[in-house]
């Protein structure tokens, strides 16, 4: 048989083959990226879909439409208002959790050895959704502050891309936060060059300092962002829905493209979501959730400030689930994580979220599945381990 | 903004444009492809989700592996034994849909401009799925009995295709069945010319004659079929679940791609599902609607055959959904869909199914989802329309 040229290229992960020890609970993974079970909402969940299979039963167990259940649709476009997001229900799209989103984008987008620009480190899951596509990958330089628009702009001059990919809020796994100043700029300089913006947003609604950040579509006044959210982490993932929010048009192709991809999400799903994010509890599961991670990363950045030595660097996320440690040059972070699994802790090498092939003096650790306690002890193994090999 | 190529061919559907207005409840629809909502076995699968949100909540709401729940792939494992299929459980994938199993199967087998071979008539969702890839699509000419040998091996001595998908049980849309006797010569061909057989089975199960009969994929030594199937037939399409079940390599690859492009089915519905597969209330439920559907099947050909004036030939499916009609040469099945619809029945006219640029004087006609009664009427009226337009 002969398979996609992308097959040739797209082995499994040597890092995913050596964390699959830390299903050992002797090994406290700092490694994965799962929200903590004990906080889903579960009778939240279980009460909505009792109520859909006892009340609407027939109707959401058969085929719907690719655009979706238009009371979903409407609840949605009531959150995202909320957060400042103008979109009518005509403008959502539904799709099987926001990984489904990036695969349904690359493939309205996309022709081989198109270019799409990213920020570096960025999501892992971006790039599995891109490469079957064939483009081209380029990161965008970035600092503190996220994507640098001098930067940005000269990539721009250079070549046009497809779509910019970005993840500018609590970043998976920067941690990191586009600079509120910076946005507008970053808008401005994507539609002088009709340029698309693809805002992947998972984590905006877990924010744990006084004042949540705007998404970027929420400044959006050309239709240029093509915004994407997801149940997972205000919900639970394995529920997966996710959707798109942008211009008529998109989500018009998105959906022809969703149709011979998987037709639509489940009608039950759909049903039943819709009765949880209508539901105020909701909003109280959430304060509940943002108090809960934000103690398990001041647990964690505690920990670093007393545990790790100097001249290691970690971002400080202002929400979501993830930060960033950068070791000096010429450190590797992949020969380290033999290493600490060997004191039963882990965390996952940096390289792979890099395009443009840096990552490999850094890591990403996560503090929403462990416990606060899990996390010191963690930080403890990884800070003796770092104070014995860095160089 | 520019697109991806294949959208530029990529326009709605004009049919789906006209068949819209059959949600008025006054036209009797034999256009749709749903199965009857109240065979649903709304009980079955309402205990189903109770159970698991009442006992395995958190880890039911919690991200899987792509790979998936080891239990649902072993119940689904042991119904295949049952249709004569051998696969070990790591030999079945899970997807949203069999429409997501042919959205991967592309995925990791076509690049742009290659070769597909298909049946004529052929799933019109196969062709949606298979589009955005890029390949070229050729039609093997077939008989009442299914693909033509000879036909199928002149084109495989002519060009080596990617793949060749069939439905060959029960087939949407035309209700034909590749005949027992030519499987083993379809089977051995594939193999001296290195094509793998993309095999799609949602309505193996919905047999209405003594026999059913057995999946290619049982009488596969070589690993060469890839066998799809779903649950949405059997239990509800509401759900979006389906199945691959091929060889080891396949399955590997297929949750490569999956991995990129969903991550995996949702961990709650894998749960759920896996425990209405395991129950013999099942079984039964299968039986009523074996007996529900062979009657409006029956209703359907004994009303055709009183009503329909000669020269209007079609076929007389021994399982599945739908049938398939044929009008002389030079009738247009598209014009006679308007004027149907002023009639208040509708059917899908032929042409969209037929990659072979034939079928514009065919349509496809649904028995599932009307009454007996409604049926009986919506042939007296399509009977009427006939009599009066037949060229």
């Amino acid at each position: 048989m002969r398979f996609a040229t992308w097959m040739t290229h797209a082995q499994g992960s040597a890092i995913r083959e050596i964390l699959k020890v830390t299903v050992d609970p002797q090994i406290i993974s700092l490694a994965g990226g799962l929200p903590a079970p004990e906080l889903f909402p579960v009778d939240l969940i279980d009460q909505a879909f009792r109520e859909t299979l006892a009340q609407e039963g027939q109707a959401a167990l058969q085929y719907t439409t690719t655009e979706g259940d238009p009371e979903l649709r409407q609840t949605l476009a009531a959150r995202l208002a909320r957060r400042g997001i103008r979109v009518a229900p005509e403008g959502i799209a539904l799709c099987h959790g926001s990984q489904q989103a990036l695969d349904l984008l690359a493939k309205i987008f996309l022709d081989g050895n198109d270019l799409v620009l990213t920020e570096s480190p960025t999501y892992l899951g971006a790039l599995q959704a891109f490469y079957p596509y064939g483009p081209r990958v380029r990161a965008v330089p970035c600092d503190s502050g996220g994507i640098r628009l001098d930067a940005l702009q000269a990539e721009l001059e250079r070549e046009r891309p497809k779509f910019l990919y970005v993840m500018p809020t609590y970043s998976n796994p920067g941690g990191t936060t586009l600079a509120p100043e910076r946005r507008p700029g970053l808008l401005a300089l994507c539609a002088e060059y009709g340029v698309p913006i693809v805002e992947d947003d998972p984590y905006g609604e877990l924010y744990y300092d006084d004042i949540p950040v705007s998404p970027l579509k929420a400044l959006d006044t050309q239709g240029i962002v093509i915004y994407s959210g997801t149940a997972s982490k205000i919900l639970a993932p394995g529920l997966r829905l996710g959707w798109i929010a942008a211009a008529p048009d998109i989500i018009r192709r998105v959906n022809l493209a969703m149709q011979g991809a998987g037709l639509h999400v489940g009608t039950l799903l759909q049903r039943a979501v819709a009765r949880v994010l209508a539901d105020d509890a909701l909003d109280a599961h959430l304060t509940v959730l943002r108090a809960s991670y934000r103690r398990r990363r001041d647990a964690m950045l505690g920990a670093m400030d007393r545990l790790f030595p100097p001249r290691i660097t970690w971002t400080r996320p202002g929400g979501g689930m993830f930060l960033w440690v950068t070791m000096p040059e010429g450190n590797d972070s992949l020969a380290l994580l033999q290493d600490a699994i060997q004191r039963q802790v882990a965390f996952v090498p940096g390289r792979p979220f890099c395009p443009d092939g840096s990552g490999s003096n850094s890591f990403r650790l996560n503090f929403s599945h462990p416990s606060p306690e899990r996390i010191e002890e963690g930080i403890a193994r990884l800070g003796g381990l770092l104070s014995e090999r860095i160089k």
